[in-house]
């Protein structure tokens, strides 16, 4: 009983989100959904991409959170288009709140929109929100296990971005084992090696993603 | 319909939680559901603390984890009674989950009984489980925004362990902040800053366990 209401829940939304990908597409818009576990950094990442995309893209963002608005305002200083999504509890984006929120933003004048999802490394890759691609970010701080315990997730991702390189050498994190682990699970994901805060790395990721988008 | 779905299980799961508890004070057990983000460092804060409580509590452990029994094989690994639920993709333990495999346990040789719920910061601080004490990892590489970013996990546990004090210097998580926020948020709440892989403050969390247990 309780499958079945799952499984109609994530059928309802996987329509709602093939309505998404039309309006994005008569739009002309290339949407990236982002995800990782809380504290990985997908703020900071997000700041140090909307610096290096300036000029060459024009950027929109929905920022999901659980009850504030702390991230949105991060992104609303760097001057770009930003809607934020109080999920009220739950932990997880889904297509209608994609839809609600994106109607808020002047979709003409977005090239990228940039989907924050709420930091959380289960739920939010079984919600398709009509994006035309997932990413994620590991911080080498969070150990070496993820990719095993949380597979759908890495599963999904087109890229994987392994941030907080700067603190690698005080940690017992393998790039090696990770790069094993990828290519069990999603050997056609590309890797990403990069320090959000430092900025190491952000340029190759944003050559990368500027690529998709003029596909 | 769907908010009065959400209820109507959280109701059923308060209930059950009831059960346990009954079942748990019974059996003499006292019951902590340790959560947080996933890589925050539980398992090797239970691998701490299981060591450090060697001849003082007999410990049992219920480790929960969305596909693998890795975490489950590192704690039997000390000669711990433990327990593996699969979630099965499901982002939190559920009280009913917890009564299913304590039934397996010897609960009449187990003072402590540990539950090692899913990496997440959301929906595990909604799930009454039975416990009598809930506490929760902050690891200083996540950042300072979790606590009000997340409040309810923040506001349910009595304890709040802030692990991986060894790479704080290289970080800018300010433990000020961190105390700001939870006297704002749990001024009850009982801090602590550890470091779960040197071992540092790991001997404290324990002593104040103890006399948790004891009473």
């Amino acid at each position: 009983m309780k499958v079945k209401l799952i499984s109609n829940i994530l059928d309802a939304n996987t329509a709602m989100a093939e309505q998404n990908r039309q309006l994005f597409k008569e739009k002309g818009i290339f949407v990236l959904n982002l995800m990782s576990a809380p504290g990985a950094g997908k703020t900071t990442l997000l700041e140090k991409t909307i610096e290096e995309l300036q000029g060459k893209l024009r950027l929109g963002v929905i920022e999901g959170d659980i009850c504030t608005t702390q991230d949105a305002e991060r992104i609303a200083a760097h001057g770009i288009q930003v809607v934020q999504i109080n999920t009220d509890g739950a932990c997880h984006l889904d297509a209608n709140m994609i839809l609600r929120s994106a109607q808020t933003l002047p979709l003409e004048e977005i090239d990228l929109l940039v989907i924050e999802n709420v930091g959380n490394l289960v739920c939010p890759a079984e919600f398709d929100l009509g994006e035309n691609l997932k990413a994620m970010l590991i911080s080498v701080t969070e150990g070496n296990d993820k990719p095993t315990k949380y597979p759908l997730m890495f599963r999904e991702s087109r890229a994987v971005l392994v941030n907080k390189l700067d603190l690698q050498p005080y940690t017992d994190f393998s790039l090696d084992i990770l790069q094993k682990d990828m290519e069990q699970l999603n050997p056609e994901a590309k890797i990403f090696y990069i320090s959000a805060k430092t900025g190491e790395g952000v340029a190759d990721w944003c050559q990368w993603l500027v690529e998709r988008v003029s596909k």
